[in-house]
């Protein structure tokens, strides 16, 4: 009997493989899944189900695509938007046997209506004692799931995941927990940086299952902030028909030439190096998203069927892109610009750079009162609400493309974030849009705080 | 924070590579530990210490190659038999910090004198509450440790075992158990299929841990039947010293002629194919231990400093069948014969067939009281005391080589086990000392019981 | 400018990755071909083209999976049987460039009317010197293509072909020979065991093309036999339309009830472990057929859409049989027994053996004249024409199960080929129909000739 | 038969494995020789023999070390230096069987005293016509050999080797050519960029084969320009003796702490991320060397011995870098900053920003006659004498380090190359020398020459 850890990095998607005696399930796969038969065939098992504790809002089910690949039986839980297309729907108590492994379903709605988690026994040892149970979106380590998908019925849904929460903690303090996500997921607000728990230990120090009471612990779930990007609409309705297989996520290589043709035709070039790398020489008008930012931001700053092509060092991160853009619906990679710069430029293309400053600079700038010019902050608003510099304009880097026109494409702005990361991002989104006067504060509130220079709480 | 479970097949040893903050350890490393390092660097951790929680009896530990390779310190228990050389010794309660893990020593004496547990915190949570456990040999998942290594104190390493099990269970429920040896092991009796627990499921469900009395405790233990094969002598005293580093792990292939002349030089021919390929047909005189069965047998079969050769399928179950080997101290595996049947035989070489008899061909011979003929069981001792076929005789695999005057060549030997490859394994030796008449049982208790036909308690 | 080769083992297939400038074609592309995207990926070219030498009899063309996956024109020979869906038709003095390197098309017809071949030139340092050329099934390293397919124009196309092979020649010595296949195709006759040759030195020394005279030539083809296994014809359709990609290629494992139930129900038992293993033990009615030997056997022994099970040792080695059967259109492998044997014994499930003898059991046997006794080869006409042993039958091992009337199940055989793996294969094929007394002489005629028995010219 | 190339990029160098029989040779192995091992080993083939075209200068001879690995035997050519501590001297018309393949030993002086070549010969077709044959650094694809390493002997040396290629021509068209180096090497002039070719081809396109009188050929290799990086020396020693096996290369992550600590302890901060991410921001006084360019430059920058902290895009470019620093002889690689920039910048340290500035923006600097300004050409001697830009000053990348004292301080520099690559290298070496004013011309005489304005031959 084992339960082995499948992780999709960005998304700090958690899936799982478990099994006994031969056969075995994936919990929430994810869309790439060959992952899932390589492992269940290197140990001699046979896929035989596939269980979903939620229909994801923040990237695509494999599950359509395993059945297919495998004619495992998908089970979900009841979703009032319509029945899940590929699966069978489940409700509380069913139980499924692998091996002396049991699998006993439990409903635990409040992150979404369709919420499940999966209570699992070894019959060897005992039907009653839970040695573990996947938690799906309802608790992670050290957080719970957020409940803001259903703004009209935001009190009730904090409330129903409340009793979820007391449901799962009935099942004991010995019961490993495994969650389907883990720290860095936009599914929860400050998930810990510890990928194993149990019960117990979240019954002693998750803050969240501390607060004993019920109204308190609703109030405090409505007190939360967190971002929706508009991606989530297309996952959640292509999660309910299920998504098709990824392509052979292989871009081919793009001469000059051609990336440059495919670009005036539409196509966005995505520029996935390293953030300095952008900094020191990129293609003008390309978009910043360095290949581990992705799974964050590109549902921010795509459209559904945006035509793509990349800016790459290299045909490995140019497929480790397609691969994290096919995790949330993005087919349209056309290929990749080789070799990138400075080939780009020794074949007589235009290239730009941004200026990075430093927080000196910065500093010199507001104490002198630099004119026609913004410090913009892109931090999330949870960032800000903690603590931010003294004069500086919050626009969250997600929000950017959306609100454009508050900003003044005559005015000189900075970028900061929490480490320049971000800001690379920002600043490539108002090039795009026309801003002559961008750079990007490197360090940002990392270095400004290093350095000792103030910050004020929003 | 992670910890990632490293399993030795064969062995069912784990050992474990934990850390936080770009900092690691290893739990119990073994010998061949590239694992370990190249796990860590796509990680983008370093290793820093290596944390043993006894002197492996089993095994080669894999401490002072790591210590070589990363400069890391290595800690282990005091040691009555000496220190160990490449170690530092700790004490109850030294503390060791990586990030936000907090690693905890406890003496956990009985299975060895020098047993220790390492209790994990998670220093951003708690650090009263352990989030887990390496338990070492003292407790796996289902079962304890045995207690049969000092002959003259067996009552009271016994009873320190138990109130080290004691001390574990108040780390609290909720405490992740991280043992040292899975299913399969020697190190234990009867341990789970399963690969993770808690020690509130323990608690709750491990029989050893359920009884609640000393002196039953104790009296349970000292029932209890172990084998201890001649090289756990040797792995004792090399992992006082320090194991080297292994070699290359790749056997080179051997034609026929330079097989053969190796084998006239002195060397065994190991046949680590499966086993029914060694009953089909195989090298005359070579000792049939299919690759999957090294880790448990070889230790009985083979002396210290054995010259050998292997009948393998190809290099790749070469290479395997070598590395098995080197992690138990044999290092002188000087080649393999490729290709190996039926080429051999093409070649004009000779080869042998071992007939392989059904249960109802076994019956009929007990039956009719075949003259001058022994069933031979090889199974272990706790297998045949709940079990046997009538009229059978015992003799446990292990011991074979060394009790062989107690069989007589002149009688045909039909050996049989639970399935039939032990019992190839045993009837290879018998081919190898000259005795003429032997069969293999092809499914043995497996298919008596199919059959239906009788089993009497021993 | 480079060119990579792509062996497939046990076809004894090539195919090639050529290109330059980040464009690359493929030449011959197997069905499974991933690895030409991943070794193009790696290199950072783009795969435009698709170049066929000619249609092929003995394996699915990669072709139109290729196409579909990159986007490649698919460039293919006038084929008077029809145009191949999935290409262009391309003729004689048609060339390609991919960067500096230009590939021409030259026609020569023999082995297939529509056989081409690919001069390859570097333009950087010559368009008149060819550096290279893709042969195809003309010109092999140490031999040239077969010339059987087309009954009725025997003369004929043996002219073709040595009218093509002196077009190749005039390419000049100085050209580095690329054929479609290596030593151990069933595509010609005595290929050279090297993976590697010019013109020149096939000028000088492959024994076909120093046979000056068109005449001559065209005698000596007449004189070869070939075997023509019935699955060629089902090639030659499918690589008309274009065969569709092949699935996971993963066999699920079977428990040893379901596997028997699919057996029941009428799918075959394939044993694809080694040959001895199967004289060990096996499951009764089993099709012996060792993993390596699928390429050139299955065809002779599966009709088209046979239904298979498999016994395997292990989840890769059922991956490896399932993609050399997926390679020549065998796609209904339902899994795989797991674990085989012993374990399938184990759970009273039947099983069998087969005796091995030797070359001296064989030889007393003939000289006792042993009754209702017959020594069946099975090895290939041309073998036997050059030696055999007196007394024995000759029955290809392809032909047989066609052929099975001819024998008689009342009498006994031992079966036998060059080594005992063929042998095998035959002997299963036997036991399957009901023979009853069957054994396989392990070494055969190497064994033979070993211990300097007599063989007779046939 | 075969052969396989194995290619070290960046060296552009070439080893072979080649056998037949179950026994290989490996000729020319670089130092970190696993490559060799694992591919023998997966052909199921025994090395014994290691064959050296010649002391390489260039990179580090694997023959040492490969010889304790497997027990092979070395062989080198008579080396007036001194004895090959590790090797057995060979001789013009010893030969080597494998199998069939007869490797014979030519004396090939010219590029080096102990020049080598080695005949192959298929003993089964031809023992009189060469097949194949292995150049050294004698005969490359388009290119011969460097003769100015006996600086007292140049003309008897070039002579020397105007003999030996006409004796490699005596081997027939007929025989492939296998270098010593393809493309991009330092060992040669104008190596093609094609990985194939024969005698044949050779003599018909090879430049320097064309020149069919001896003292033309002589004054040809007189009038050619080659640099020597000052470490060939140390690579020429080592050689002798024999260089040790390289460690792990896995270097371990460092905290920005402990990379700076070692930094100020003496340790070289040598930056192998791409150049574009350097320009973007870098740590201060560190050294740009992108991994690719490691081979070819890091002998002209680093001292034998030096410590060296590299800043990376992570644990697997770092573990490339410590590869590629390996093979020339540079062990002291401590480890990487991890993470890098920017949140080596968020942690409050400094960083760099370099300015990248475009053809137009260069051209307007020497239209206006800038002041205290430099345009410096760091590309090679070959390079600038074809074609430069008016005004520029020349000072060869890999001499600069040595140079620095003929530049000013207090001058802007504008550092250009071909591309923008090496001069981001130059840059960094003027920046850790304390030049302020530096910026890299991106794009360099590449997009000069695209946007059509003039160069001048020097």
């Amino acid at each position: 009997m084992f339960i082995s850890t499948i992780k999709s990095e960005g998304l700090a998607h958690l899936s799982y493989l478990l099994g006994d005696g031969g056969v075995a399930a994936v919990v929430d796969p994810r869309r790439d899944c060959e992952v899932y038969l390589h492992e269940a065939r290197a140990r001699g098992w046979r896929i035989t189900h596939v269980l979903e504790t939620h229909r994801n809002e923040d990237l695509l089910s494999g599950g359509a695509v395993l059945a297919d690949l495998t004619g495992a039986t998908v089970l979900h839980g009841p979703n009032a938007a319509g029945t899940v297309a590929y699966a069978r729907t489940v409700r509380e108590g069913e139980s499924f046997d692998f091996g002396n492994l049991r699998v006993r379903v439990l409903e635990t709605p409040g992150h979404t209506d369709d919420s499940l988690s999966f209570a699992l026994y070894d019959r060897a040892f005992s039907e009653a004692s839970a040695v573990g149970v996947c938690t799906g979106d309802a608790l992670f380590v050290g957080d719970v799931g957020r409940t803001d998908f259903y703004p009209q019925r935001r009190e009730e849904v904090a409330g129903l995941l409340y009793d979820s929460l007391r449901k799962l903690l009935a099942l004991g303090d010995q019961a490993i927990v495994y969650p389907a996500h883990g720290a860095g997921s936009v599914c929860g607000g400050a998930l810990a940086d510890r990928e194993f728990s149990t019960l117990g230990f979240e019954r002693l120090h998750n803050p969240m299952l501390r607060i004993a009471d019920r109204e308190a612990f609703i109030a405090r779930k409505l007190a939360e902030h967190h971002d929706q990007p508009p991606y989530f609409r297309e996952m959640e309705r292509l999660n309910l028909t299920g998504a098709a297989a990824a392509g052979p996520l292989a871009p081919p290589p793009l001469g000059a030439g051609e990336f440059a043709a495919r670009v005036r035709e539409g196509a966005t070039a995505l520029d996935v190096r390293p953030v300095a790398e952008f900094l020191g020489a990129h293609v003008p008008d390309s978009l910043a998203l360095p290949v581990a930012m992705i799974p964050a931001f590109a549902g921010w700053m795509l459209a559904s069927q945006e035509r793509l092509v990349l800016v790459a060092d290299g045909a490995a991160q140019a497929a480790t892109a397609a691969r994290h853009l096919a995790r949330i619906g993005y087919d349209h990679v056309e290929g990749f610009l080789a070799p990138a710069l400075p080939a780009w430029a020794a074949g007589g293309q235009a290239f730009r750079q941004v200026p990075a400053v430093s927080a000196s600079a910065v500093r010199a700038r507001i104490e002198t009162a630099a004119r026609d010019w913004t410090l913009l902050d892109v931090r999330g608003v949870t960032e800000v609400r903690k603590e931010r510099i003294a004069g500086s304009r919050h626009v969250y880097v997600g929000e950017l493309p959306a609100r454009l026109a508050e900003l003044a494409r005559d005015r000189a702005y900075t970028v900061m974030c929490a480490s320049g990361a971000r800001a690379t991002i920002a600043a490539s989104v108002l090039l795009r849009a026309g801003f002559a006067q961008v750079d990007v504060f490197m360090g940002s509130t990392g270095a400004w705080k290093a350095r000792g220079y103030p910050l004020e709480p929003a």
